[in-house]
């Protein structure tokens, strides 16, 4: 019995995502999700380019898709805010069906938006449908792998995350989303307001608390532009020296009165170095790097599709990914 | 309400994890066992030398332990083989007591005795127990942490781990269990006759292929004498040059006819640059390194204590630690 997959949001990892998934032996793909007018009632192997997938199409609603092939389980990369993401997995969970999402706030929904979070667990409980929050960061390399990590700790005093990521290999999204091009005074007011910048880092930070068993506090979030020093053109766009190409962002919190965690993310265009880092300070001390760090859009589709197998065995509700078993590649 | 734990092997480990295990708010300590007539009948107090654990006893054998208080779950550290861990694990299982076990075949038991592991998974399923097998190697560093970071692999082509361990600063009976001081042709001779080594570098191996859903073929493990360039001196003992001083242990399987999965271990005294590295071939690739490597002993105490948890909210049934959540300190 393969499991029915569909994909909701048909962006470049929402295409990605279900082009991975239909190399899986395990998966039957049903169809998919999108708003736009101009993908709904296309073929999936044209838009993908994937034969697999051909006459499976994109339906422009979830009752549309579920009058022609009920799925088990959906992918869903389409916000980034749980409070956006909560109107469009609601419905699937209360047909039963379970949801792997790229929404970086579901990686912990209960920390900005715990009376949704509760809400959707129970229609979970109710129907019998898992939803959980993953991907690269938030997802991985600055939660549930430093969690692992203390799998071997005898004591945990402070966890240090940074991540240095090189923007020019990413997708046209992803460059634009990190401000490349912009005044970085503009960057400045739309972080600010809340509306630039990297969306998960707050959400880590909690996962590790909570899985720590720390009551952390003082969570601070800061953002700045990174500004080019020179002029970068990568495959998608143009910065001149002086703009935006990208940004430096923080998160910590104190716990016990002292800062305890700290996550640190450079995310910008022709970023030396990329790497990712984790020290654990504790018995054993622990330093690890990742050379070139985990390369972003293909780990992120991975991390996706991954989560698929170990999700529909969980019990019901909204699980977080450290709820799951070690995860891996299936 | 608390889980009541016992020890069962009071060697530097067992203390170790009943130190560690009666520092957690969770833990109860209600004994120990040993078959060692010198330690029967002693005070833990005194044996740990920790106020906290005065008045628990070290008794012959589990029906005595029982009689006063029966555990939920025990630490067993007593034996690198399943076959001799059976005999000693089974009555426990039996009971409905949970096992967490540094037996390094236990990692992966049906890999060379399928038909006692199916007989104790049978017996956990009737009493509601469970076992697990882990550490720290085997346990976490070539096994759980390379199984983890394929959790973002879009693709695995092989898997190769590297660990160097500085035996030096390690206990007194793993610095002579790597055959410090022997005639090289002696190690080489035990170590043909299954007698000296490293337990566990199969069963890394084959808990790898059974989670990334690989059929491994052509499993080769060798070992051979690291022989001192020079005369040392540990606290424990002293290696002439010539000597042996540690060993260099490798296993390896082959996939669909190529060899796509290495470990390779060194650990002897004095050994420079200590450290652990995995390498992820596949999409994205994955280079890893862990600078001065994950101590051991404290980590595998550490290991042990922290599966507890984790395992006590499992099904019952002989466990993977792939199985469980994502590890963490607990």
């Amino acid at each position: 019995m393969k499991i029915k997959v569909a994909q909701f949001g048909l962006g470049p990892i929402g295409l990605e995502t279900l082009k991975l998934a239909a190399t899986k032996p395990w998966a039957e793909i049903v169809g998919g999700i999108d708003i736009d007018p101009a993908k709904i009632g296309q073929d999936l192997g044209d838009l993908t380019g994937e034969k697999a997938l051909r006459r499976r199409l994109v339906y422009g609603s979830l009752e549309e898709l579920v009058a022609c092939a009920k799925p088990d389980i959906i992918f869903h990369t389409a916000v980034s805010r749980f409070r956006d993401a909560f109107g469009q997995i609601e419905p699937m969970a209360r047909l039963g069906i379970s949801v792997v999402s790229s929404c970086e706030e579901l990686l912990y929904p209960r920390l900005r938006e715990p009376g949704l979070a509760a809400k959707l667990d129970a229609i979970c409980k109710r129907s019998g449908s898992r939803v959980v929050g993953t991907g690269v960061n938030p997802g991985f390399v600055m939660d549930v792998l430093p969690v692992c990590l203390t799998g071997v700790s005898r004591e945990v005093r402070a966890v240090h995350v940074q991540r240095v990521v090189n923007a020019s290999t990413r997708r046209a999204p992803l460059q634009r989303k990190i401000g490349s091009g912009w005044p970085p005074a503009r960057f400045r007011r739309l972080f600010k307001e809340g509306r630039a910048g990297h969306a998960g880092l707050k959400e880590s930070l909690a996962l590790i608390a909570h899985c720590l068993g720390w009551k952390a506090t003082d969570i601070v979030e800061t953002g700045k532009p990174v500004v080019a020093d020179h002029d970068i053109r990568t495959r998608h766009l143009e910065v001149k020296k002086g703009q935006t190409c990208g940004l430096h962002q923080r998160a910590e919190a104190k716990v016990g009165g002292k800062v305890r965690l700290t996550l640190d993310l450079k995310m910008y265009l022709d970023a030396p170095n990329p790497h990712d880092a984790v020290q654990i300070e504790g018995e054993p001390p622990l330093d690890v790097i990742i050379n070139g760090g985990v390369a972003g859009d293909q780990a992120t589709v991975a991390a996706l599709v991954n989560a698929a197998r170990n999700l529909l065995r969980a019990p019901a509700g909204v699980i977080l990914m450290t709820d799951l078993p070690v995860p891996r590649i299936g």
